[in-house]
């Protein structure tokens, strides 16, 4: 049996795959042991059954300094399936290590937004160097999909798509199609066009399947259908992809014309991206992954430290002006990272909502009043219940009732806060034009982390408890 | 022209969507008017010409106060399309208004999938009586569905599905096709079975259709087929519907019989949703958004932030061990914060990439040694960075070099720390069968907060900075 064949009861106990789809830990050890021993047939007899996608996972898999090795023992498995499905950092590294010729190999055979996904990241010596290597037809769609800026619908699309007249019949397209062999097999739907090439309906494949032959394809097609334009974003692209549950989409240029088609599985992958994106961009691990190079994570990251190092020394900076107090009273010094902490927690816990409503649209101008209540109202109550219980634990511990009104009040303030700015930080940021992902916990820490050490510490001294 | 055609050169001034298609606050707001001024019919003359999903966002972007009314004026409009597109809380809230028969017509005309979404939410009562009011094969259809676990493959298929035999033509399928009129439109391959109604192969509708009519479909079908177990969990759906780029694939039930199929447009929500949902597990918002009633996105995040409040006190159990030395120097009181916060914030991004990671599978046995040992590196490299800076700053501001070397010191070690923690804390929750985006933060943050302090003022004291 094959391997994609995944029923549970027929699953064989050889199989390479783990309850996850995961290719099991021994198999991929078992590949790699072939490929140190120099025994290429063996490892080549062991990838070869393998799906496209699980092929790009071994490559994934394997250390750094083997890659070679491997990639050179299954070279004629490593075709354009498997390099479109494989991770941008690990794929760049191999392709670096391909001769253009075996590039332009690899690029004919594939769809044109797979040929561009893989062109578009190489040098541009190289990039020139498999361009050359093309046939001409396949050359100018891929230098034409190169022109459209980086991550719009332009390089995104595939130019192999069905365009047929309003005039046709069922039957006409049926004949048309049965007869043309240099058609595109990967397409869901067929586009119907004017005569300037300008789309005016689509049509579904099972819609054609189930009429008879001699109906009007424009009796037959939708007329309402949903346009991208070659310019558009990608983010946005699957935001409409994933709002109107398209499975594929036409592509137009400015003049309206139609140029390329968009499939759900090439969408599929930004969809997830981008939705998991705001988990490692809130926490300033940039756009990486376990395989970006050391370097560029290096960058990245430490960027973000040095951008909290200031925020945190802007809260120094108000500790430091109560030292006084503290000296008279260490439980304050104590006690102060709770209000600072749990702040930035709940400020962390409204941002995180705010960021992913702002990401999928369901936050806008006329619902960001009721959101800010909403919030607030959270906050409120949040705060007032750990006010609750830190304020009662410190003036037992510490056997100081005004000790434990102090901190309790701290805390109310600093939740509160924490709620306002875990929604005014990204709505403001997204006013501003600024990926509220990106840069709102900065700043939301920074208010949190002040607020906290300020109520607090302020709040002791202007009570009287110390000073 | 439609909503739907969105060409930016076409779009007319009066659209009702903005350039992200999310509605314009001006078209949201004059419905709304309509609804308060008792204005039925302007309201509905509005709604009309919408999308089901721009209808589901209105309703979603309306006060919850005016749903009611607002549901009463356009109440035809809101079919299953509408609800299976809207917010969980807000559908929710919406079908707990509407009767059981009004409920029953409404799920009458969807396929099974979309029908139990809507019913699996209901109160058992309210379940039974929509039950109730649906003709016996729907009901019985729907059933069925609903006795496999929330969350598995068997809620999320349609039943609704094309399966002919082997011994077929093309020529036979297509006249099926044409013939059968109570069959669905809605399918993108169908499945060739064997008698026993197990599939032996699949076939995209493309392949039919550039066919001659004579073939066998068993010479057109491809064997290997991805099948999904009905007891699947929804989230490995998804993924494997990522993994192998697919459009719909087959469900079988435990002896390997046809039962279902599953769209990729019921598996793109689940992707953006399980992708995006991380980002906010780790923040310890839950899995609320901004539609959730208050009272459970209080429940969610209280919870979150007493437990963090216990991490919080451990924290400040080891400042407190050193009160004397604070007392002594208050400058490590006004210094220690910004060790625990960056501690904090370099294992919050190692934590994110990991938990990433191993959401998307990247992240096996294969490769987890490695993956420590590259955060290691890029922590050791972050913290040596910002040791030097905070270092020579502290050591310049408060003019005490031993201050700066101690400070430095603790920055690297509490660095580090936070690198490994970051990745042996989720992964160790992935080896224990827990979700690591759920319960990582607070074991992250506990030890970075602990050995931020711990580190700092332990070497204080053992360097003799203060004795």
């Amino acid at each position: 049996m094959s391997e994609t064949e995944l029923s549970p009861e027929d699953e064989a106990p050889e199989s390479e795959l783990d309850d996850d789809d995961r290719l099991k830990h021994e198999f991929v050890r078992s590949v790699l042991d072939a490929v140190e021993l120099g025994d290429d047939e063996e490892a080549r007899s062991k990838v070869e059954p393998l799906h496209p996608a699980d092929i790009a996972d071994l490559v994934e898999l394997t250390p750094a300094e083997l890659r070679p090795a491997l990639a050179a023992a299954i070279a004629d498995f490593i075709d354009g399936d498997v390099l479109s499905e494989m991770n941008d950092w690990v794929r760049d590294e191999l392709i670096a290590a391909l001769e253009p010729h075996q590039l332009a190999d690899i690029a004919a055979e594939l769809d044109t937004d797979d040929a561009v996904a893989i062109i578009e990241d190489l040098g541009e010596e190289e990039q020139r160097a498999v361009l050359r290597a093309l046939d001409p037809d396949d050359r100018a769609a891929i230098e034409e999909a190169l022109s459209y800026p980086e991550e719009s619908a332009g390089r995104l699309m595939q130019r192999e798509l069905i365009a047929v007249p309003e005039y046709w019949t069922v039957g006409d397209v049926i004949d048309y199609l049965r007869t043309q062999d240099d058609l595109t097999t990967d397409f869901w739907e067929i586009f119907v066009v004017d005569p300037a090439h300008h789309p005016v309906g689509t049509c579904h494949l099972s819609w054609i399947l189930r009429t008879p032959r001699v109906v009007s394809i424009s009796d037959v097609m939708k007329r309402e259908q949903t346009l991208i334009p070659v310019d558009m974003d990608q983010e946005e692209v699957a935001l409409r992809f994933q709002k109107y549950a398209l499975i594929s989409a036409a592509v137009i240029d400015a003049s309206g014309r139609l140029v390329g088609m968009i499939t759900v599985d090439d969408v599929v992958h930004i969809i997830s991206e981008e939705a998991g994106e705001d988990a490692l961009l809130l926490s300033g691990a940039g756009d990486g992954d376990i395989n970006e190079p050391i370097r560029d994570s290096y960058k990245a990251r430490v960027r973000w430290l040095v951008a909290n190092l200031f925020t945190a020394m802007v809260a120094s900076g108000i500790i430091a002006i109560f030292d006084t107090a503290i000296q008279q009273m260490v439980a304050l010094a104590i006690l102060m990272p709770i209000v600072a902490s749990i702040g930035g927690n709940a400020g962390t816990q409204t941002m995180a909502i705010a960021v992913r409503a702002l990401a999928t649209n369901q936050l806008t101008q006329s619902n960001t009043m009721r959101t800010i209540r909403r919030e607030v109202t959270v906050a409120l109550l949040n705060g007032a219940t750990i006010a609750l219980l830190l304020g009662v634990g410190a003036a037992l511990i510490f056997g100081n009732v005004a000790l434990g009104v102090v901190i309790a009040s701290a805390m109310v303030v600093n939740v509160f806060v924490a709620g306002l700015a875990g929604v005014l930080v990204p709505v403001g940021l997204e006013r501003l034009k600024q990926d509220p992902a990106v840069a709102s916990s900065v700043f939301v820490t920074m208010v949190t982390d002040s607020m906290g050490f300020f109520a607090f510490l302020g709040l002791a001294v202007a009570s009287g408890l110390v000073g």
